[in-house]
């Protein structure tokens, strides 16, 4: 038995082919640095190789029993975090340009290909690489934002992936697409920060290797400047009054042993010391937080796509699974599904990587527009490819037996995780809208001139 | 506290009209008889102030100790079997007309409106009533093909809610959606039957109260005829042999304590009188097991399509969820999904109300075509009102904090179980080729009366 | 050869059911009287064998010389207004309850299926029964608001087919859909009355036959009731200062010589007479001029909709035109078309029906919601319909050898005519949303002993 | 009043974005070379401050009289052609790549931008540059198949604008996209050849400027190989026989004075020499004919989806038009169909260029995936795109008065013609079930070195 899923012989330029197209290749191969190009190869060979196999020994290991769920982790993933680190697969996210001394040198571009590889995979292959959210965002936080003790305290053992960390910041009973309906109480007492709040969905808070939350919460409720109410503290995760309610679900997954918890902050108390760049900075800091990182999901989410529309492939070509004498592709309208399939992903993918290259060619205001055409149109492309998936596959692509039914969970939270699509949309039609005064002069002109070649003519219009 | 959801002092027709809309009523209420509307009555009551007040219980009761998870029934469903039986709603699902002394005088149009209502709730409220599936098509199939003992010892207690039941069709490892790829084997030594197969998804088979599997499998696989291939055998449950493996998770949720199981038959040796029908009658059994019953999941549907619509209302007139100032009904384009989501649920009604009909007036053969079409119609839509709904929600929205997730993972399944929507599209396309010679007969005389009429008129035409 | 399309032999009720589906049949036969079902046969018998072989003559004798194209009426309409007249076919949209002496006994029900039988053909079907827009809503207007002279003038011609109509509202320059928007001048001055507007859309304009313009405008334009500043009234077509501009025309059809067209109103003086109802009353006359009229547009879609599915089995059954060895039936994915058409065609007749049926049970303001969903669905769906059916005909589809394109065409205009889709939706979710105190209350009683339930059973719950 | 739309102020590279998105421009930029860009910036200028203005007078001159629509030509094209080809806009279509002396210096990638630009306008921009349908095809023949004598006197006038051509392949009464279905017959008589054959759908052959065919047609209908039956054969449009017997509409469009027309070749006799190529290569010169052509179409449908959805942002911030004192924009929904069209035109625009790089980067085979993808995706694109804005428009979106109805028309067309959707389709993803085997190895695999991690850990295992 050969010990790869990839035969060795497989040049590079092959392999980049076959996962992420030729024709996608040709377009963005004058982009990539060597570096970028052999980062690459190792990505799809680690995903391919190691991480996808490990699948259902992952699962396999967290445990069903509840009293070990939330505080077992599967073996397989520190092992794979080993050899990741051990090749240099590491902390691919962090920009060298931006943390120099930190990172890696990858553009964003070529980042975007490498994420949309760890997205085959369950999340597990980013957590291999040091790249899986909520970690990346806050590894960003301190790295941008903190001070040297903090960095020191925090941030350092996140990059060497000794610790895991949340972010706190929606709460239960308020709409939290809006940052001002936030309740969480943050006051100073002496040289002491008190923290009282009522959070949900704090992802990883379930996780026994989270070691700190960053809290959001509200130490100027009465401030004019409804933007500067709010401030970020450093809260560890074993404090006296930090308390995981439960677990969320999704459809029917815990997502254990991270989960998405349900978190009551009552009086926690921390040094004065945990407060993040200074009273009323929160905002501020949310707003930066994610820069580049807020498309990371769509890049996943183009690989998660392209295995669906594997796994159709051999659903429909299987010859187990005649019916009537025939596979379902010689059956009539699936193999129309599977060229939709193919052409929602491939817009897909251009999408983000012109996204991925405008945020290269600005920064991730600069790039705005695309990165929210990308929020939106993406997920739902993936999520219509993981539906038309599951259908080829009938009752087994809702079961625990393919990557599908979870996948397709997973995504249908980022129609509405980081603003709904709805917001997205909104934003993005007025962006456009504010061409509409340039138009307007446009089209005045253009009719000027068009009545003047019709007056000329002598031609009466009734225009 | 009142101790009802619904106001005493609300008279039936108010109810009603409530319910299913004043417009679909009128279109219908001539069609019912008082004993259908009062039922109505009875079970829109039961549904809203006993069934749906209790599902926070039931799924407390679902005990999350593996151990425990598939042996301990929730309490609180036998408490409601009791309640329905002493109100008279008890097997309303069965037709008195087909089953003289059984079952309820109600036509299936009558019948369709009360089976919506119990979808508005889980699966309890149907098994409350002893309307759920799998047991009312085993019940039909005992019914119609068993003999006396058979009835005797399976029926009476399926009737009375003492037991429940499977259905043993769906294999591994085949498509099932073709009955002749059944690999299972049935075969006679002596005077025993011995069955050896390898089956999944059989639901209600985790249910400790599952006392009996129907097994459908080959008895005769060189057969010419491959429709005489199959027999249908009675399996008690606890006959050694039968094997339950696992549950199948639909999107994460595994359905407990019922679930829908793996389950290998290993040497199962019954006696020959658990044969039902005769030797070769399995696939004419499973051919008439379900008749109305095809669109009973249709008319759940429409109520749990109806349910996320009111908490789509709820959700988004929350006051306590205001963003940027103001409720998700003011905020742009909802109120669009809102009344979109109204037309879908009413078209879908109308067309299961009309299916319902036309099996009333002919039978479920006769109503073929207006079975595809809701079979196929209703699921979709619902699935569509669920996702906005859901989308309404956020983050609440996929949790087990509302039951949108769990009825979306459900519904879903409905799109290939009993036949996926592209054999039913398939089925009712060629149904509708049928009309081509007819359509082609008229063309051509209506083509040669034109050309009479262009001729009179000395026109030429190039058509 | 035959002289009729339909078989003499044919039972009234096999007719029927070829025509709207033994499914539809069954489910609103018993609404129908004795004098409904004969006169339905009649239409179809007239439609069929009269008005569709009569399609190319129609067309031909429209002429295409720029200086009779507006002049010359089709001789065939006006024979064909003589044979249904002597059938009894005639003003069958006129409700006899609410005119008594004028209309048809019929129900909006029964007419529902009798328009849609006239939709099956160009707009002259509709014109020989008399039944056609714009007069339809004129005759409404003079029978309901016109005062005896104005009835003896206008309403008596009108309903004997001798004189055709116009209504003119639309304005140029405007967003017409706000009624408060309209700019056209009606002044008194003396005994006269003078009217200044620009109008466009005004359907039948064009026409030699359209003797008179019922004209919308605002007589007291500084009334601080916005709904009490307009008044309608009478124009003669031929009065001085009707000025008809230039047809507009729709997807390049110009509907010659009815057409659609801009027209100026100059300085028009018309006697005091011609006032309808009184000073300030034309917001109330256009509220009331289009009652269960509103949906006759939907009532006749559906018969556009079957003729479109007609022509799509005819074509892709053509043994001449097949492709590769086949026909386009045996290609792939055209059977699932054909299958979704005929399940949109259903649910949209169910919907104009139960709409049809809630006006004849209350009246049009009691189906306000039904007829807001048909409004929307039905013409949606149509046009889908019309689309599928194009495309299985490729280029033959989109010209003039088949009614599709002329259809898909007037059916596009429906989706803005009458308030466009978006406004219907933004009503229909508002009605929706009215419902959400009283889910509320349900919601918070509901909860409410549901605690209890828990509390009871000592039970501890996040919800 | 001045003289061009475009401000003379503006630099190429804010043009180029203003009208191509920042983002795209930042993501080709550097595979344009300086005459590309220079191009391109001229091009952008003539099709905005020359051609748009000119539209209507364009329509203007097109002749309503009968007698005249299919003898003049609208003088502005061919001033328009004069002041394109002074500025070197001229054949910019034809690769100097492939076609040494003849073409342009463009690659496909800087052509496809170009071609979007004539999009923006009715089909007379394209032609103002002598790059418009079906002249391009033609030339391409003569230059690649025709001899040096069929050059001379076809080719040269072509390339100088001085003539216009016809490609007839289509027929009428069969299925024309499968070409061995062709029955034009093509015979020697002597030194002669004879053409019999009734073809429709013939673009140009209505424009009195247009002095050839290129006529389809069988020589060898024995032929066991049904690819070498066809030969294709020059027609010049005078020659007896050649009848022109009706312009085909598209939707009411007859696109006088070009037209889509039906034509018969009764006897037409035309000298040996007229042969293109040889006997029996028909089938290989149309398979030769279209290469990168297949995607001009796409390219420009993309610049018509950007003037739609410019036309849309003007009508929606159009004050004139407000409705209940808001306009359009500031009503519910429309921002998210604007923000939708973004996307959709954005997702267009970057598969076409994906084609196009391809195609440079290969050839027109090699970039058969993309080329398909392109052809089903961005039309599809297009037309709703159109269609959102036809409804923002209202009736004006329908009428002559905008380029919204008569360019959705045209575009329509484009799902059918040069292979229908579904046969593209079909091609795709047959091409991505050709990758199954390697999936199903790569399963496999996967599947043995899973199995051993879990035997290793001891783990027992369903799947």
């Amino acid at each position: 038995m050969s010990s790869t899923v990839i035969p060795a012989s497989l040049s590079g330029d092959e392999l980049i082919k076959k996962y992420i197209g030729a024709g996608t290749w040709a377009f963005i191969e004058d982009k990539f640095t060597p570096f970028g190009k052999e980062t690459l190869v190792k990505v799809i060979r680690f995903v391919v190789d190691e991480c996808i196999p490990a699948e259902r020994l992952y699962h396999a290991q967290v445990s069903t029993d509840p009293a070990k769920r939330w505080k077992v982790i599967p073996e397989v993933v520190e092992q794979l975090k080993k050899k990741a680190k051990s090749q240099g697969l590491w902390n691919l996210f962090l920009s060298a340009k931006h943390y120099p001394g930190l990172g890696s040198p990858l553009t964003n571009l070529e980042y975007s290909v490498i994420a949309e590889m760890t997205g085959r995979c369950s999340h597990f292959a980013s957590e291999s690489l040091n790249c899986a959210a909520p970690d990346t965002g806050n590894m960003e936080v301190f790295a941008k934002y903190g001070n040297q003790q903090q960095k020191d305290t925090w941030l350092t053992p996140l990059l060497n992936g000794e610790i895991r960390s949340a972010f706190a910041m929606t709460e239960r009973f308020i709409a939290s697409s809006d940052a001002t309906n936030i309740r969480t109480s943050i006051r100073q007492e002496g040289n002491e920060i008190v923290i009282n709040g009522h959070k949900w969905w704090i992802s990883g808070a379930g996780d026994p290797r989270c070691a700190v939350h960053l809290v959001m919460g509200k130490s100027d409720p009465e401030n004019s400047n409804s933007h500067a109410q709010q401030s970020l503290v450093i809260v560890p995760a074993n404090a006296p009054g930090v308390k995981v309610i439960r677990p969320m679900q999704v459809f029917g997954y815990d997502d254990a042993p991270e989960g998405h918890c349900e978190v009551i902050y009552e009086n926690v108390r921390i040094p004065l010391s945990n407060l993040v760049l200074g009273w009323g900075r929160g905002f501020e800091i949310i707003q930066g937080r994610l820069g580049p990182g807020r498309i990371h999901h769509c890049m996943r989410t183009i690989g998660t796509a392209e295995r669906a529309l594997e796994l159709m492939l051999a659903r429909c070509t299987d010859q187990r699974k005649k019916a009537f004498g025939k596979t379902l592709s010689e059956h009539g309208t699936i193999v129309q599904n599977i060229a939709w399939a193919r052409i929602k992903i491939e817009q897909s993918r251009l999408l983000v990587l012109s996204a991925a290259n405008m945020i290269d060619k600005t920064n991730a205001k600069g790039a705005m527009r695309e990165i929210g055409m990308s929020k939106v149109a993406v997920v739902n492309a993936a999520l219509e490819v993981l539906d038309m998936s599951m259908q080829a596959h009938g009752a087994e692509g809702v079961s625990q037996d393919t990557m599908l039914a979870y996948a397709y969970a997973q995504l249908r939270t980022l129609r509405y995780a980081d603003g709904p699509d709805e917001v997205h949309l909104q934003q993005l039609g007025k962006l456009e809208l504010r061409r509409a005064p340039e138009v307007w002069e446009k089209l005045n002109k253009t009719q000027a001139i068009s009545d003047a070649l019709l007056a000329k003519a002598g031609i009466k219009s009734h225009l």
